[in-house]
């Protein structure tokens, strides 16, 4: 079964808002196994919309449309699709009801157009807006279906999740299960180097690589008639990748970097700390996103100027003459005092140069050393992480903060 | 001029990311004053990729795509609109150097597929990518054009800006110029009442409010023979603006609020450190976000552990047990503690209980303190983030750090 996607708006067109519509309704057609191919968006006009229909209409089984259900004299969606099938408009009594009953309670005058919002195409199914006033409507003709919804995604969801799916799922049967594995440590390509033939010949489950910044996921996706089923496809599938990957792969499911690591030392009921220069605090930050974190983090330092280094930390001032402060001998001594600082089991050390300024042949930008130490096992990476992009400050730091968050993960499983 | 988009990835029909660049592009090109009235989005798929050019080309004078320009077997962008035009493919020399220097630079072994990146079709314009790898490509053929363009938001919009709307820019004649004011303080909702007449009665420039998280930011965009001309329509009206709205506006063109905080700091000749609990370092991330912070910025302490409060910025155990942690009273020692700590001229405490656990009928989740602490000024706020929302940890958070900025902002501005 073939969907596909119109959202209604000339808002969408002049970008005031971001069609998160779109995404939504994309996941949730994927997760009924059902397929799409294209997606538009159209402004608020007749014409177009009944053209962008037919196209819809051509190319797919079920249209699924946002927007143009409101009271105004530009939202034309139901209009529209009822004289596209040559349909009549029929007022539908419950909403009707729900539309007076709100003028009265709050004493608002009541303008003739918002009962517009009460007219459907006759002989249409009706999804009463529990969030909202306008309903949703599928018409159902000649072996297609046009679902209208919503446009605010404060009502087209709920609508969505609790009557519109459920109507869905009776046409489809079946169901669509994933998971997902969290890689760092090797490049989109190399990844996919790898893993071309299960991509290329594995039709159910699929696989398939998304790339985000400094990482890697993979996510194998099943369809069958029961959950069970469908993860019975999905399991060996993802051992098989793993014994491929290696230790690259950090987790499946597990949500993030930092989730992984909050969730590997509350197992091993351990304490981390962090003591970071050029990353400023992203690692403490991104820890500390993770609820329920407080049990596993003990605090962090951003030594940013070196005499707080030495105050704080307790890094040599004759390291910091001899080797400088962006140094694996700094980063060493960082992550031991970030430990004695605050009595945690892990600390973190982080010091390099984020740019622009401050690199130099010897030490250019990019360049981060990042140290870990517990009782049980430290370590100490010199990293280059420029690509040679304009603006790289950013994604410099924010891929440190990932190889930190990294490097402290793996102590907490050898802990 | 009318222009339409089309989005490639199958991820975007899949829902896996929302199609930012959508609303990004949009934007900018009504910004330009060029029209549009279709977007759509198709997966990575050459046949259906080909049809959807081939629709847009017949509806618009210029077709722009975003996506499809990596390194991976499903990157056909510029490879299927060769095709449509029957051009050839060739390598683009400057984009080869920059990959090869790359690889070379990291000592990662050079896959044949990472040299697709540089192949554009032959004749046509190229766009370097300063911030990644593909280059961004023109095809002007028969009165239209098409525009490629990498997927990812961080390539796409600085090449959009700094390459891309120059060269639209002399297809539409007259240049754009606009500037924006940074507000804090003021709901999306009240600016736009504040600025309705404005914003209805003027046409060039026009006037345009944009939501960010915890922000408002209103847009003046001229059009004009000449950057002078555009400026002397904008300028009047940004100084209406700044009297109407206030002491809200905190800035025009300034970025950020955090580039606002160390272009003050940097005037001042003054330095900041930083105290935080809940934000648990996301305001020395901002801070140290911006090129050159470490001028201005000693450092900060992220203490999540009470124990770690009293040793590091002296706050009272008797404060710790009769106030608690999250209080005004605690917010304040650590403003002064962490510049005693520090030697910094502006402190700031950040202690709140940002959820979803650790909240109470007397101090409910998104309950924060902040105080600011300097020579001349010295403030506390007590602020309720909570909007009753689930999972808000994220955002509490974010916005606890934009006040403590807008804190310190007030303080190094007072200095």
């Amino acid at each position: 079964m073939v969907a596909e996607i119109i959202c209604v708006g000339t808002e969408l067109l002049l970008g005031d808002i971001v069609n998160t519509n779109a995404a939504f309704l994309s996941k949730e057609l994927a997760a009924l196994g059902i397929s799409m191919y294209h997606q538009s968006v159209v402004g608020d006009n007749a014409e177009r919309l009944k053209e962008s229909l037919a196209l819809a209409l051509s190319r797919a089984d079920i249209v699924l449309t946002t927007g143009g259900l409101g009271p105004t004299y530009d939202d034309l969606t139901k209009k529209t699709v009822a004289d596209y099938f040559g349909l009549d408009m029929e007022l539908h009594e419950p909403s009707v009801k729900k539309i007076e009953a709100l003028f009265q309670r709050r004493n608002w005058p009541m303008t003739p157009n918002n009962m517009l919002q009460a007219l459907v195409p006759s002989g249409s199914i009706v999804f009463f807006n529990d969030y909202g006033l306008a309903p949703g409507v599928a018409v159902e003709n000649g072996g297609k279906t046009v679902i209208m919804m919503p446009g605010p995604p404060s009502e087209m969801r709920p609508m969505f999740i609790e009557r519109i799916s459920p109507y869905l799922q009776q046409k489809t049967g079946g169901i669509i299960r994933s998971k997902t594995l969290f890689i760092f440590g090797m490049g989109e390509s190399s990844v996919e180097d790898t893993l071309r033939e299960l991509m290329t010949t594995s039709a159910n489950p699929t696989v398939a690589p998304y790339a985000k910044q400094g990482e890697v996921q993979v996510r194998v996706s099943a369809k069958a008639d029961s959950e069970a089923e469908a993860l019975a496809l999905i399991d060996p599938v993802v051992e098989q990748i793993k014994q491929k990957l290696g230790s690259v792969v950090y987790g499946v499911d597990i949500g993030s970097m930092q989730n992984a690591l909050v969730t590997a030392l509350k197992q091993k009921g351990l304490v981390c700390a962090t003591a970071e220069s050029c990353t400023g605090g992203l690692v403490s930050a991104a820890i500390t996103d993770i609820p329920g974190a407080s049990a596993v983090f003990a605090g962090g330092v951003c030594t940013y100027a070196n005499a707080l280094k030495t105050k704080l930390l307790g890094v040599g001032e004759d390291t910091l003459n001899r080797d400088g402060a962006v140094s694996a001998e700094t980063a060493r001594q960082m992550a031991q005092g970030v430990r004695a600082l605050t009595g945690a089991d892990i600390g973190v050390g982080v010091t390099g140069i984020a740019g622009p300024d401050g690199g130099s042949d010897e030490k250019p930008v990019g360049l981060v050393y990042i140290a870990v130490s517990s009782p049980a096992h430290s370590d100490v990476k010199k990293l280059m992480l420029s690509r040679g992009h304009k603006n790289e400050r950013n994604s410099i730091r924010s891929i440190a903060a990932l190889h930190a968050l990294s490097m402290m993960l793996e102590a907490a499983r050898k802990a």
